[in-house]
């Protein structure tokens, strides 16, 4: 037998890997029925018995299960039965930061790239489409020539902020292009917002968990923070937030309603319309980071919170960092009725951003390019997130918690109690993995049993072996 | 006789542009002694009848004159006669400013690109590399591929810091890679610098006059303004400057000690020496402005303040947006004492700069492209002041008084006392030119007889229009 030749798998293998992959995906869910037999035989055009061995071949893999008298269906997998983070309950207490930052060495190794990247939400290169955005930034460059160089002054290129008006439509809204600033990342824009909202000293209600760089931006700005419970399927708790803006004079609100960072929830539109109702009658500014409300699992895109803003109270923050280009910088915000008052401190703040990467991206959303893309992106994510999950299932101890994210992609996962990840993350470092620590999500060093995982990387098995490595240190520690 | 053979100029007419293009960049200056008329003939390979000839033309036009039994010699022009504008003496006053921004509409269109760009200090494109550095941008992304679209997190590319620390020599200083910061344009540097020196409230002492933008950051952060008078020539006053710090207290100082905006002036080094000790030992901040650092008009790149600085309290700014691309945002910070503050500030503030403009103007720098292409910058800003100077002196009334400019783009010009630069400004406008009316750069609304003239743009027939426009302005409102 010679090596050249290749082996023909049988065709009921054939089929079964098909049918496997479109399980894992999810095309195939949890309790659906799979197609008779025989129905699936003149599908797929193959006699019957090959078409039985194809559903016995995946009843032996787990994926599928015979029911007596009415066919095969697929199964519940394992991290189907995992139980959801729980929302910390307790009364909300002000927390003043000191000018320290105790996270600071956690932060700057979280993307160190000599480690597997579980750790900093970053998507993997690879998925971006980064030559085809520089291959559009070189012909603007060369149609622009010399004036390729000029500013490009707040409140930035009008053909992105044209893009935006038109997309908003998408998101619930109906804004105009001088509705938007560009701006130099989100963290510009959420910076921005805080800085025409609030006074040093005032208070700031944020979510919790919530994303660590809110609460760095919160310190630097002297500001004191108001965590709120954030439920993993439903966000913010609404009730816990009236009581809290009742009871004191709140300044701001910063919220991910949509794929919260690090929780993955999708806040439901009631609440969405109830919370910007409740905030806006009381004054509190509402400053929204919607950077991942591109990047739903299923479905139609999420409304922004915005979408229901009818006074200008409404701060929407948004960004092509986490679907594009992290490098590129394009982000932007459409301030409500701070928006003169955001524009005035966008001029000194960092006067103009960077002309042909924003042109770059103004491009590529013009042209359709990016919708298309989005596709394969959001069907890239869902994946990961799944494999992530079913993989943190079968190496974690029972018992831990696991978000089941709608969107973006990050897992929010509760180990163990007796489970310190500050120690965790220390030992997976040690392994040459990189995770993120419960409480850098905490603005009271909460959450100390938790992490978050990256699932922004193709999966392989490096991944694979890492995920391994991290259940067996958490199987040691709990 | 047909068009479409070309005339040729008579040999002693080509000689005679020729001297006289040495004579308009001030390769031969006022009073320099022409080499006799014999010596010319042989130098240049022409009959002594021919060399007579040119330069008796030169005289004609009345570039150079004839002392008896000396030889000829190059005129002073109409404009070496012209004085320098007046420092303004008085007791240095607080400023606070309110919450708003009256030249807020000045300045949005001083860079209207309808008008003829005597307004915003921005060289003209055609003298910038666009072309050259898109085409580096463009091969950066395609070497670095997919890996493009990467954040270029705080405290930004290595690349671009290594080149600036061995740049460092040549401004005095022996700073290390680890001393610098990248950011968003010199704006964002200048502004987290204050942010990291000053609580809102505190005095700091700027330039009268000074640029706009330190004058606009300051008022949105609330900090109160103590201008010292700046002199043409030499800068800052430092008497002036010793008694202020003596009489309060101070937090920081921003100054422009290189080819001031919008004077022009270079202070001497015994000043930038004297400077540093007095404010150093008093623990007041220096926030060093040096974006047009690279554009002197003669002999060496002058040193920084930071060149003096033994304790760490000089913070260094600097930007390469007004000498190679003003939207590709990049800049850099030598924040001293303060660089870890600084570094805290600029993660919250926008985390990243833009990867690629970033690497294309590191790898400018460091081919050696970017010293050739200044050696031709330096000399078009300098031949374009020059004859701006020639312009305004030709069409302005008497007594006006001109800065001299040792480097950079700008002229400061001081009218006649009953000349309203802001009315001057209305009124250029309607015919369609530019200009900045000298209340822009005073915190407290003096200048206001005084224009600064971008002449950052090659001479033409529109601006040499242009300027006698607005001398018949002044002569009317004189």
């Amino acid at each position: 037998m010679s090596d050249s030749i290749p082996r023909r798998q049988p065709i009921y293998q054939t089929l079964a890997t098909r049918l496997e992959s479109m399980v894992k995906d999810r095309s195939l869910r949890a309790g659906d029925r799979m197609p008779s037999v025989r129905h699936f035989a003149t599908q797929q055009d193959v006699s019957v018995p090959t078409a039985l061995q194809a559903y016995v071949t995946l009843e032996t893999r787990g994926l599928i299960e015979a029911r007596p008298k009415s066919g095969f269906y697929v199964r519940a997998r394992q991290s189907d039965a995992v139980p959801a983070p729980q929302t910390l309950l307790g009364v909300p207490r002000i927390t003043t930061f000191a000018n320290t930052d105790p996270m600071a060495s956690f932060l700057t190794d979280l993307s160190d790239p000599k480690l597997v990247p579980l750790g900093a939400a970053v998507p993997s290169s690879e998925l971006l489409p980064g030559i085809r955005l520089a291959r559009g930034m070189a012909a603007i460059s060369r149609k622009l020539g010399a004036e390729s160089v000029r500013y490009d002054i707040v409140p930035g290129s009008e053909k992105l902020r044209r893009e935006l008006a038109r997309r908003s439509l998408e998101w619930g809204c109906a804004l105009k292009t001088d509705d938007f600033a560009v701006t130099n990342g989100a963290t510009e824009a959420i910076s921005i917002a805080l800085r025409a909202t609030c006074e040093p000293g005032d208070t700031v209600i944020v979510e919790s968990p919530t994303y660590f760089g809110i609460a760095r931006t919160l310190r630097e700005l002297r500001l004191n923070a108001l965590p709120i419970p954030t439920d993993s399927v439903t966000g913010i708790d609404l009730d816990m937030l009236e009581s809290a803006v009742k009871k004191r004079r709140v300044a701001a609100c910063v919220l991910i309603p949509n794929f919260h960072n690090p929780v993955g929830c999708l806040m439901p539109d009631e609440h969405k319309k109830r919370l910007v109702q409740m905030l806006a009658s009381r004054g509190v500014a509402i400053i929204e980071d919607d950077i991942y409300g591109d990047l739903q699992h299923h479905g139609t895109r999420p409304r922004c919170l915005k979408a229901y803003d009818e006074d200008g109270s409404v701060i929407l923050c948004g960004s092509y960092t986490k679907t594009l280009a992290p490098g590129y910088r394009v982000a932007y915000v459409a301030g409500g009725r701070w928006h003169e008052r955001i524009l005035a401190l966008l001029m000194v703040s960092t006067l103009s951003g960077a002309l042909l990467p924003t042109l770059a991206v103004a491009d590529f959303l013009h042209s359709g390019g990016y919708d298309r893309y989005l596709r394969t992106l959001r069907q890239a994510f869902q994946c990961q997130v799944e494999q992530m999950r079913e993989a943190v299932v079968e190496s974690f101890p029972e018992g831990i918690r696991l978000s089941r994210p709608q969107g973006a992609f990050m897992l929010w996962c509760e180990l163990p109690p007796r489970v310190d990840s500050m120690e965790l993350y220390k030992q997976a470092r040690s392994s040459g993995i990189s995770i993120a620590p419960g409480p850098l999500f905490s603005p009271d060093g909460s959450f100390r049993n938790f992490i978050r995982i990256n699932c922004g990387h193709p999966w392989n098995a490096q991944i694979e072996r890492s995920v391994a490595v991290l259940g067996h240190l958490v199987q040691r520690m709990a």
